[in-house]
C-alpha cells in the first residue's frame, strides 16, 4: 500500500470538494493500492491537523474551519512544519502577483513535497520557475484543474497523444462568458440580461470582470501555452478582448449565416477574443460548457468539452493529477 | 535507453500507417528514452526481419510486402520464432471468430510478449480469456485503436478520470455512417445517393454491410463494456439496428423539432440504433467525425470527438498505448 499523505492549502470551493472526494473515494482507491490521507487543512483561520488522519465528516459540514475544534494557529508555516508527502494548493486566484499561492507552492517544492494545484495564478507569473524548483527537488509540479474545468486537457495531451506534435490549441476555457453567450443568442437577451441571470443562477459572480473581460481565459492561455508549446510567456503577451462588447444583433447575424461567436483562447497565437464558429464545428457548445479542440499531426483534431467548473468536478482533476503522480514512471516521455 | 524490439503482423493500411508513424517518430521518441525499433513485419505472403530493424524508407512505398528482397516464407510463426519485445496486431476484423488476429494475439501473449492491436475481432469474441492470458505471462494487451478512431477513449478513462465511476457512455463510433447522415440530412439525399458518394470518396467501403449495418458500432460496444464496465458480452448480447431504412423525411422532420439523428452505441444499455441527439448536445457532431460521450460521477459528463478512422491516425493510437506500457508502473491502478 502506497500511502500518501496530503495537506490541503486553502479550504474554499474546491478545498470542500478535493474533501468530499476525498471521503468518496478514499476505500475505492485503497483497494487499488494507494492510500490518500489528508493529514492537514490549512484556511486563513488556521489548520487542522491530524497525523492520522483528519475528520472528514466534521469537515463536511463546515464552511471555513473558523470554529472547529483543535485547529491550530499555524497558516503558511503548516506547509513546511507538518510532515507531509504532498501539497494540494487551492487558494483563490490572483492572476497579479500569484500569492498567496506561489509563496505556499514554492515552500512545498522546496520541503521536497508534490504539489496539486487549481490556482492558476503561481503558474501564471512563475511557471518556469516553479517547473525548474520542482525538477531540482525530485518532485512533480501538477496543474490539470487550472484549465479546461474537467476536461483533462493537459494529461490528454501528455498521455494520450505521445508523439503527436501539437500545431494549435483552440478553445472555450470559460464556462461564464460561454452561458451568457448561449444565452443572448438563444433568448435574444441583451449582455446586461444575460449577465443578471448568470449572477442570479451563481453562474456569474458579483464582480463578474475577470471572467468576462476575459481576464480567466487568458491565464489558461499562458499556462497552455508554457506547458503544451514549451513557450515562456506572460500574461501580458496575450491580446485579449473579452465579451462586454458583444450585442445581441451581431450574435443573431452570425447565426443566420450558420456561425456562432464564442470567447476563443488560441494558442500558439496568443489571443483571446470573441470568434465566429461554425454551428457544426465540435466547439460550437452551448451552455456553461468548455471545449478545446487540439491540432495534432498524426491524429488529426481532436476535441474534448466538458462542464467549465463545480467544487467536485474540479476537485475530480486534482485527484486525476495525485493519482497520476503515483502511477507514472519518472524520468520517462 | 529502453529499446522495445517489436514485430508488426499486417500490412494493410494500418500496417502501413504504423510503419510511417515509425519513421516519422523514432528519433523524437528516442530523445526521451524509447527506441522502437521495428524488427519484423509479416503479411500473408511471408515476412520481412532484420534484428538491426527493417529498412522502413524501402518499405514505405510498398503496398504489400510481395515482392520485397530478402523475405522470409514464414508467417504466423514469425510471432514465435522472431526474438521480439511486443506484437503489433492490426490484421483485419472478423467478428464472427477473430481469426487469424485471435491466433496470433494468443501466441503472442504465450511468448511472454506485449500486444497493442487495432483489430476489434480477437476483442469481441474472447476478451476475458485475452486478458487473463496476458496477467499470466506478465504482460499487456492494449486495443485504444480498437474503439473511436481517433479518440483516446479507453486511455481518457483509465489514465484522467481515475477515481470517477462510469455510468454510461453514449456515442458515434463509426464515421461512415455519420458520414452518410450528415449527408442525407444536409444535402436532403436519400439514403442509395450519400452511400454511393461515401463509397466513390473512399469512406464507405464496396460491401458497406460492416459498417451500416451496425455491426462494426456493435463490436466496439462489446469491448467498451468488457474493458470499461467490466462486464463479460459477446456480440450476440448486443442489440442491433443499422441506418439503412433512415428516410431524408424522418431525418429533415427531426431537424425541425432541433435533433439530428447519429447511429448511437450504448454502454452498458448495449444497444446499437438511430437516436435522435439535440443539435446543442456535443454529440451532434457532422461529416465523419466520431464523438462520444462519458457519464462520470465527479466529472459529470466528458464528451471527446474526433476523426473516425484513417491510417495514420489509427497508428497514433497504436503509438501511445506502446508508450504507455513503458511509461506506467505495473500492478497500480
Amino acid at each position: 500500500m502506497n500511502e500518501v499523505r496530503i495537506s490541503l492549502v486553502g479550504f474554499g470551493i474546491v478545498g470542500h470538494g478535493f474533501m468530499e472526494v476525498i471521503r468518496r473515494k478514499r476505500d475505492v482507491l485503497r483497494n487499488q493500492g494507494l492510500d490518500l490521507n489528508l493529514v492537514s487543512v490549512t484556511d486563513i483561520t488556521g489548520t487542522l491537523y491530524d497525523q492520522d488522519g483528519v475528520d472528514l465528516d466534521r469537515l463536511r459540514d463546515a464552511r471555513t474551519l473558523d470554529g472547529i475544534a483543535n485547529m491550530e494557529a499555524i497558516g503558511q508555516a503548516a506547509i513546511e512544519e507538518i510532515e507531509s508527502d504532498l501539497v494540494v494548493e487551492v487558494t483563490p486566484t490572483n492572476i497579479d502577483h500569484g500569492q498567496p499561492g506561489l509563496g505556499h507552492i514554492e515552500t512545498a517544492l522546496s520541503q521536497g513535497k508534490h504539489v496539486v494545484t487549481s490556482n492558476k495564478g503561481p503558474l501564471v507569473v512563475a511557471y518556469k520557475k516553479l517547473n525548474e524548483l520542482a525538477e531540482e527537488n525530485g518532485v512533480m509540479l501538477k496543474y490539470e484543474a487550472t484549465v479546461g474545468g474537467t476536461m483533462p486537457l493537459i494529461s490528454l495531451i501528455e498521455n494520450n497523444l505521445v508523439g503527436n506534435k501539437i500545431s494549435n490549441i483552440r478553445g472555450i476555457f470559460n464556462g461564464t462568458c460561454n452561458y451568457i453567450l448561449t444565452r443572448m443568442v438563444e433568448e435574444k437577451y441583451p449582455y446586461s440580461y444575460a449577465l443578471t441571470e448568470a449572477q442570479e443562477l451563481g453562474i456569474a459572480e458579483a464582480d463578474p470582470t475577470y471572467d468576462v473581460e476575459g481576464v480567466d481565459t487568458a491565464g489558461k492561455v499562458v499556462i497552455l501555452a508554457n506547458s503544451i508549446f514549451d513557450m515562456d510567456v506572460k500574461y501580458s503577451d496575450v491580446d485579449v478582448t473579452g465579451i462586454t462588447e458583444i450585442t445581441t444583433e451581431a450574435l443573431n447575424l452570425a447565426r443566420e449565416r450558420g456561425y456562432l461567436v464564442k470567447l476563443i483562447g488560441d494558442i500558439p497565437k496568443l489571443t483571446v477574443k470573441p470568434m465566429l464558429v461554425p454551428r457544426r464545428s465540435p466547439l460550437a457548445v452551448g451552455g456553461t460548457l468548455n471545449a478545446a479542440s487540439i491540432e495534432t499531426d498524426l491524429s488529426g483534431t481532436i476535441t474534448v468539452t466538458g462542464l467549465g467548473a463545480g467544487s467536485i468536478e474540479t476537485a475530480s482533476a486534482i485527484l486525476s493529477d495525485i493519482v497520476s503522480i503515483y502511477t507514472t514512471k519518472p524520468n520517462t516521455l
